[in-house]
């Protein structure tokens, strides 16, 4: 084994610090030198719009570490406020300018390990320029949004996605008046459309403006230097304070520069040992890449778990061990307001993109024996291996319990049978005795069978709109019914179905919905008995449904 | 396929009902009869703990489904109240006791689906006859304990397993003086006995008085034929009220009876189908044996999830199709007071018996990042394979999730490495970038990579006991150190360890301890830097600690 002297990282946040710890682990004796350019090192970005909320009083209960814990433990150097400006691969130094000084010192290196991150991006639009326009990264980011929301009424947030949705949350917990405004069809990019909507209706029950399909056109702003109007396609926005948050770019300038390769994902190349394309040169964190385990390909996919994974496999192989990182399944989990939202694998139409057929279902089940709230489980599978590809779990209930089962079972490619075969734990304030993913999971396998068809929310609205020729059958009570329905469907309660499948003309297509999914799977066997040709039920039914009822 | 036309089901509880109804779903048309000896059907047994803890209010919510669900939708004719006393297995033919009307009925069958349950044990102890001894296993078992408790001051739990346990903590919240009497040397017999110590602990501190080691040799009454003293080896215990929760055992009876042969755990033997060595008989549920997916051995772990599944199963093959269940991997979880217990796989010393050679490690963290609660893993891995073979997870935080990440990863025969890199969701209300589970396997990781040397608690205690000549090393601050120390040990900071290795003797046994293991296994590298020759840790440390520390 070669005889390191010199390793050098560059990054402060979440890759950077575990590379260096790691490193001292595994060889006592290197210099180990910590660069980051920023004036806080090791802190949690996932934290930030709890600090912004109070949720987080204090900057301090930010950090993970200090730099007096490199320096005490591990005998690491941490220079904060440096700047790597240059890597100069052939002579193994790295060129760094001391922001506070600005002078510029080298480092050699042995080994380098680039954990430069990732950055927001702030779009060139008409105004952004205004004061009190930010992006949220890291604690200075964070601590001047906070400041500026004490002195603000109403807010902005662009960008609906995970990060977009809590600063708004926090934001209209302060009091502030808050919209987001996202340019896709729905917020939450990763999720399907149908699960997104669910979520965007619960956002604006709790009062945050949510507009979607709708992007900004330009800022305007006063004398005083400061934005006062969001102008979007649509309306004028008042608003004295606004958070970009339309998605981060790595930070790949440094590599790019020094003849480091980039991937077809825009963030650097490494294979599995997080190797660089060049000799001695790691990357690990937001700024590389890595490798989407259920399609097989190159994904970037910036996340602090990925981080410090990938990290701690540099460092090993950086000092001589063997260590490998094969890839992620896109695993998330946001807290939006009293709901939990949760996506690991690929969505349905993520899904489609990567050729595969896929079949889905929604379930709702209680997450608990007792004291139990709801959770709703939409699965992907791949009609022709009868494998996962996905799943979307949202509710009030626990979602984060579920969705870590759906990662590990897709960390080894399982087919939906195996999945709801597994032997998870239950005791009555943990799960029920059929956990949610278990019956989704059988539900599922009961469509790949064939036994079952289902159909969509969206679609069945898609086909009342279209004013189809087809039986929107609602199966529940008498007095479920009567309290709300879906406009324009017939009415005859489970119980009496297989007496009245008479009154249905059993050539026409019928689509069957109850409460969340379960009668109107019953009711189609039932009709199929009755030899009805063609029926359907709704999948998670008026639980799934996000558009208006009749009352 | 050949044409059914009658399915009889034996057994109203988890399995049963879930048979009778997934057997109508893949069959219209067959007459179904569903029977069970009690007057109760589809309830849920592990809710009767919380029952008698009035955390359960009406004896209603217990039930999962009544008999007319299953007649109204599923067209089942449920039978309560009848016993089932013979099975002709050539006529293929079910004799009934009508417990009311102690008439004898007979049903012929072309399926029979035994889910005839498990029953507690009551030993032949002397003065077991006496009033307010009960067992716990069915509705009014619940509502006479109940009763019995509103009455009583003073409570006595024979066994200390996870159905004790839940009693013991139901009776003490309902204001009982509660004494739990273990004949083993540990509560809760599948975990290891150091993780069994740390929830012994937690009771006692709940006021619960717990003795191990302990049975019970004779109960005494009084006139009014009610119990009043539990005498036991080492004392007698004042008790107007005994729970004896000493196990279960498959009720097999009845099969036996009809030559179905039973398999070596007692329990009904059945292929992956649910097959019995019967033709066209079935068994599912508590009176079935399965396999223990980790050991590949015969295995009956009675559990209301296992009931399910294999109910599935067992319906889905009585009526002409194929599903198969493959095993379990002895997952549970159990809350006592405020404190989450789970296990998945083997303990360290069914490891051993199992042929295994095993190595542990104990980590503590955070369950997540804001409002974090702290939990304990305790991993066990096989040191030829580096497979893991199961984990013990304890603590106040979230640990039905972990045990479920891990009972996934056992399913699929899961190394310690790959569960070290599984892509676990994160937000800091969910979880932490590093979660607990993922530095555990980390940890242990480092151990079987010959890294570092973890010992116990327990061992560190003998080690102290014998007077063996080691140097026992707290490397916690001063102040830590000052609050509370093992007593015996050596104090030097982890920041002046470097700089103090002279002060210790290279050539003796060192051990190093600290809050929770972290800083205790730097040191071990921090020694062995300083060639020292034999240098271990205390795996979870202080926390792992379930002795007395010196003040």
């Amino acid at each position: 084994m070669e005889k390191v002297e010199n390793i050098v990282v560059i990054g402060g946040v979440a890759a950077g610090p575990k590379v260096a710890a790691k490193v001292r682990r595994q060889d006592p004796t290197a210099n180990i030198t910590l660069l980051t350019e920023e004036e806080y090192l090791s802190y949690s970005i996932c934290n930030l719009p709890y600090f912004i909320g109070d949720i987080v009083k204090n900057p301090k209960e930010l950090l993970v570490r200090e730099p007096a814990y490199f320096k005490n433990i591990f005998n690491i150097d941490t220079l904060l406020c440096h700047r790597a400006i240059k890597i100069d691969t052939a002579k193994k130094e790295v060129k760094v300018l001391d922001l506070e000084t600005q002078k510029e010192k080298s480092f050699p290196y042995d080994k380098l390990i680039l954990a430069t991150g990732a950055s927001p991006i702030r779009p060139p639009i008409k105004g952004i320029e205004f004061q009190n326009i930010f992006t949220l990264r890291t604690i200075p980011d964070a601590i001047k949004i906070k400041s500026a929301a004490e002195q603000a009424q109403r807010a902005v947030v662009v960008g609906g996605g995970l990060i977009g949705l809590e600063v708004a949350e926090n934001l209209a917990k302060r009091g502030l008046e808050t919209t987001v405004i996202e340019k896709l069809d729905q917020i939450l990019p990763p999720l399907d459309r149908d699960m997104a909507l669910l979520v965007e209706k619960h956002i604006k029950a709790k009062g945050v403006d949510v507009s979607t399909s709708d992007g900004v056109e330009s800022f305007e702003g006063k004398r005083d230097g400061k934005v006062y109007i969001v102008n979007t396609g649509k309306r004028k926005i008042s608003a004295e304070l606004v958070v970009m948050s339309v998605g981060v770019r790595p930070n790949v300038q440094l590599a790019k520069e020094a003849g480091i390769e980039l991937g077809t994902t825009g963030a650097i190349k490494v294979n599995e040992r997080m190797e660089t394309t060049v000799p001695d040169v790691y990357a690990a964190g937001d700024c590389a890449e890595t490798i989407n385990l259920v399609t097989g390909k190159t994904a970037w996919i910036p996340l602090a778990t990925t981080a410090a994974k990938q990290g701690r496999v540099a460092a090993i192989n950086a000092t001589g061990g063997y260590d490998s990182f094969k890839g992620v399944v896109g695993t998330l989990v946001v807290r939006v307001f009293d709901l939990n939202v949760a996506k690991a694998g690929l969505s349905e139409k993520e899904a489609l993109r990567e050729g595969f057929k896929p079949e889905t279902t929604i379930a709702v089940g209680p997450d608990k024996s007792l004291d139990s709230k709801e959770i709703m489980v939409k699965l992907i599978a791949d009609k022709t291996s009868g494998c996962l590809l996905g799943a979307q779990i949202i509710g009030q209930g626990n979602v984060d319990k579920r969705i870590d089962v759906v990662a590990t079972a897709l960390n080894f490619g399982a087919t939906v049978e195996q999945l709801s075969k597994l032997d998870l734990a239950y005791a009555p304030q943990y799960g029920t005795a059929m956990d949610p993913l278990i019956t989704s999971a059988n539900v599922l396998r009961n469509k790949l069978a064939g036994e079952t068809v289902g159909i969509s929310a969206e679609q069945v609205k898609a086909k009342l709109e279209r004013r189809e020729d087809f039986i929107l059958l609602d199966v529940r009570s008498p007095r479920e019914y009567q309290e709300a329905r879906i406009e324009g469907c017939r009415h005859i309660h489970i119980y009496e179905l297989a007496k009245k499948t008479g009154e249905l003309d059993s050539q026409k297509e019928v689509v069957t919905y109850c409460g969340s999914g379960l009668r109107a799977a019953l009711a189609c066997r039932i009709l199929k008995n009755a030899n009805f040709k063609d029926v359907k039920y709704m999948d998670g039914s008026l639980k799934a449904w996000p558009y208006e009822l009749k009352v």
